[in-house]
């Protein structure tokens, strides 16, 4: 019987949910030398904390997340709060020698990720290891992207076509949520989903984005308050008119150099009516290109210009192969895996880390390179200027 | 709490691991009257189901499927072994009072499965339940076309085009598994994959098959024997070669007649190369159209001939709304749902059913009429004949 | 300055229009040893035929067919007639020592075809050559799939699955043309698009289909009479109540063994709501696959399963390279054709090949086979047996 | 019998040909009040311009192109030349009194793109009218995408998302043709094949671009010279070593906000491996999306967020019904066309404007608006700056 590592979840929303079921079933699919368990999970709401507990499948529950870095029993904190509260509770978990998992992006300022990756940093030299939760890293497709880049399938790279589109807030009656609040999320569709596709490309090109020239957008400008928004926004943007400001932006486009010489286009938008999760990225180098749809996440395009020429085409490889990334421990071929199995593999390649003493990835260095990148294309938005990305710490 | 519903499952194999996933999860996605627990696994090998408990999840395990159906403590039985054995186990579970769900074919032949609707029939009159585990019946793409042609969007059916198209057995050097050996399959393609889309054309369409034409291929006669092939196969097959004859159909092609005046034709095969798992079903209908491909399984494509002319078109109808069939569940739009989670729908509509009192389908007299299906196209392909299916009982 | 190929059409409608472009444009497309010229035109509309000669670019029209035969200055005639004429003007035609290009189906019956094919094979021995016009042969993908196929590059084929999908007739308020009559028509969806994918089968797979089981259906069996249908079924089918009989097809489905071992489906249809013009094949052979859909003409996808596990997908081979079959002549990479260049390329071929003195394909004994496959299969609709395909005459 | 509209075309190659077949094809398939008659080709090639006109069937030929606008028996004169000769030869013309089209890009610079469209707008008070040569404005399905944005099928219009996507000179060894000169094209991708989404997307959504961020670049810095290109470049890149500079962009890309409130990504390249001809663009506006690549150039794909929710995704609009625009004149559903359909479309409209004393559209104000959004982008890709676009003249 393996060892434990014993989780304590904070948050238990939407990435609550997602995280909950990869700890659940990572021991069910992967055969791994630590088997996670569900300790306790915290939250504000003492009602909506137990119901998720109970429904979710933790053990214990709590309304305080100190309580969870205090216990001796806990092994790790995994933070799925908003990101305005990242900073304050990774900081606090790698200080009591807690390993961490955070959800993406790392923290809603760069002087909060900076602070993050110089305390993981640190706490690596104990071994105590943090990990960043872009999860669509571990998609199997882009996995096997990323390989066929490695293995040189498609030479020099020249373009990058980044997109992430969804259409969630089309509608003007839609409400202020938390997620349209800059307090709250640090920015829109920027951070949230421009995060992704942002790591991602750094990701599957091994290429980091030197310079940006960026535009946002914000197309409607008040959205209903909500019982929740109406309180947070009390003082900034509640005028009684039952309308509060939209205060990030609605979508946010840019232009990228990396360093490795491609140039790239980026557009994350919650306005592409008719997208609901398609994160898309396209690689075009000089011996092949690759393409992904989040929206068909089990297949990739690949395109092999050493084929003969009469040959040549995408192919669309339906990534559900036992010799594919992560595919072993799942179905036959043909048998798609879902959106959840992302978190599986994570937490999969986190306890694998774990247990052998090594960086998982991203780290929360890496992570502060997205971070800096997106700050960046947000001063970029500003000033209409070509914006350089600051450099990082040096990345692990 | 809820009350409980105490499993014993009968097998621990393929479909072992995808009904286990199912149980564990139900309870997590789902809010149900009942709360499913694993309370115990059976199978023949002692080293084998020991694994499998722990990995899967059961309380405890056996090597004795009678032992599971004797315990006061459980109170259903998953049946999750080869067509052969589905008859006896099932048989003896209904009649201890034990609900049963029983993997598709219900049974290798028609004797057994009239015996088992039967026999269900008469366990239903005491509050005791039984189902057949067609699984694709429960992708929410394919209750969405269900749902569509009852409410008649695409009008009268004139044809149903079904195809199950697999490919895993084109290599000759693949070996001679039970799944090739028709005394433990019953059949080949036609029994594994060709009965789901008997299925499923019957469920979305509401219409039967009436009458057959087919045709059954067996491309590769003899395989290597394995070692669990070579002892099977002994006295039929083995001649010392090191090959054993392959005795149930590679391929199995049919063209129909259904009940409401719809012609079809139906085809499984595990010679399609390239094609994975691609379950497709189209339905043209005298007001528009439907299309399915479980390659693609979170997307359904529907031409309604009710729109303006110049608009009309196949559309990609992402089937990962709130408002589309068991997605309110799970994840956003867009952030589609995998394989195992039919068998989670299939057991959370399960779950419902017993709670409630209500007879799950589809029920063993449904299965048994697909069985009857099997075997009019098994006569017809040996006796190169147009073959009438035969009446089954009334289905509940 | 090239030598002329004089040529003469008979027929102007819908098969006229495309062969007329083809004759105009053949020489402006592909350097040839003959220029063609267009001649004279024939119709029974004495108004129709001298629009249509003032608008299709010919130089002389005339109501007369036979007067075209007698003309010393036409060395072609080419039938766009329906099926119950083409025996007739093709016989003298031949007898008269003029090449034929004669459209599909080539008669319609076997004893016609018969007569066809024996009077071909006496003008070769004068160098007078006969083709049949199944223009989809020379779609550049099915050129480029059978070329594949005869480079092994898929194996020994175990499937074909072929249909061919229009919708034009689903509403039943559609009036009865001379197509749903089967004194002109021969048959409907049957001869008019199964011959079809039974001829480009048979062209791709370079296999002859042996036996077959089939059914046809009518759907809509009394549709209004027009003007033209009224005085043509007087006798038959006019009761005064305004409607006719169908006295087609609609539908024609049907299973067949091909005599290198293949198993297939077709399916030929009026009624697959949505679907325009979806002539369809794929065949799954011991290497690979390859599959086309007319609707996407400029398309193939192949399926290598020589490639890297890992890699293999079906690819989309954009069939626009000018090392792609006929697609020299026309423009750059990914500057698509259409439907019409089909019958260019189809009239390219028979250019050269009478320039060399060589048989064109699909000859007339090709098209006689298929009319015994068309036959074949409306045996077996009506007998409702497997129906063997009799034997041609010796193909050339 | 109709008027003739007698043309004389300036050069030979790609265009020409393409034009060529426009010409000789319009009055076959449109009913129209003038015919086309196809008088005289220049060329500077006294050989080549002789095999263009046999071939592609131009009744005369020369080469002295001022020698066609002297003629009395020409109405109008066709520019198919590199663009470094547009301006002269259109000036030319259009003094003479002669109708012009004029190929795109209009120009190689702003400064002769104003002299043109002066000279347009003076002749046109003569009745002398001038087009510029927007072939994919006249894809059925671009025409249907615009039809549908005019009746606010999508709404208020938030996102352009356009490329271009070519791959011909990724391979290094491809030699330095015009193409690649600055002196002869203007500029590389931008002008080349930017310039049609330039006009598309202004076209189709019926805003036009009002500043842009931009950035080219050249990934392949030097080629081989060709026997063409080493005359061509002698002094200024000829250094011996049997390589030249290339002094365009192989690339383009840019942000844009448009002046109806939208924002926009634009990509031009030659270096999109795989990509053929894929003229892509994407609208998301707040009632539905559309969407269209030409390498699928007889689809349309529209998203109608009106539809009810479960049933909405994105159509695939086989735009091949006579209800659409340009159809009527071709095939039966499903028979799609080609590329050369384009001009085909582009003359018949043409022809249209000019039998009705009407401005064809895109004039050439039209065009120097797009040559003003060009202009933009070289000095935004050159100062690194977000720029303006240059009011133009009033456009027509």
């Amino acid at each position: 019987m393996s060892e434990q590592l014993r989780v304590g979840m904070v948050g238990y929303a939407f990435m609550g949910a997602a995280h909950s079921t990869a700890w659940r079933t990572v021991n069910r699919a992967f055969d791994l030398p630590l088997s996670a368990r569900m300790t306790a999970v915290s939250g504000r709401s003492p009602e909506g904390v137990a119901a998720a507990a109970a429904k979710l499948g933790w053990d214990e529950h709590t309304t305080d997340w100190r309580s969870l870095i205090e216990r001796d029993d806990i092994d790790l904190i995994d933070i799925c709060t908003p990101g305005d509260t990242h900073a304050e509770i990774a900081l606090a978990a790698l200080a009591a020698g807690k390993h961490v998992l955070c959800e993406k992006p790392l923290a809603n300022s760069v002087a909060e990720a900076r602070d993050m990756a110089a305390a993981a940093a640190q706490a690596a030299t104990s071994g105590v290891l943090a990990m960043c939760g872009f999860n669509y890293r571990r998609v199997p497709a882009v996995a096997l992207m990323r390989q066929l880049v490695q293995e040189g399938r498609i030479g020099t790279i020249r373009h990058v076509r980044a997109q992430y589109l969804q259409d969630w807030i089309v509608d003007p009656s839609f409400p202020l949520v938390w997620r349209l609040r800059k307090e709250l999320a640090g920015s829109g569709a920027l951070g949230d989903i421009g995060a992704h596709i942002i790591d991602l490309t750094q990701f599957v090109t091994g290429q980091s984005i030197s310079t940006v020239s960026a535009l946002t957008e914000t197309f409607v400008k008040q959205r209903p308050l909500t019982a929740e928004s109406a309180g947070l926004s009390a003082s900034a943007a509640n005028d009684g008119s039952g309308l509060g400001d939209v205060t990030v932006d609605d979508a946010a486009l840019f232009l990228a150099r990396l360093d490795g010489g491609a140039v790239a286009t980026y557009e994350a938008t919650r306005f592409a009516t008719g997208r609901k999760n398609a994160l898309r990225v396209e690689l075009n180098g000089s011996l092949g290109s690759l393409a992904f749809d989040f929206e068909r996440q089990n297949e990739l395009e690949f395109y092999d210009a050493a084929l003969p020429s009469a040959e040549q085409g995408f192919s669309r490889i339906l990534v559900t192969e036992a010799d594919h990334p992560y595919i072993g421990a799942w179905w036959p071929p043909g048998h798609g895996i879902g959106y959840e199995h992302t978190f599986t593999h994570e937490v999969r390649d986190l306890i694998e880390a774990i247990a052998t003493g090594q960086q998982p990835t991203p780290s929360f260095a890496d992570a502060l390179q997205v971070q800096l990148v997106l700050d960046a294309v947000s001063r970029s938005a500003e000033t209409a200027q070509w914006t350089a990305v600051e450099p990082a710490l040096e990345r692990v």
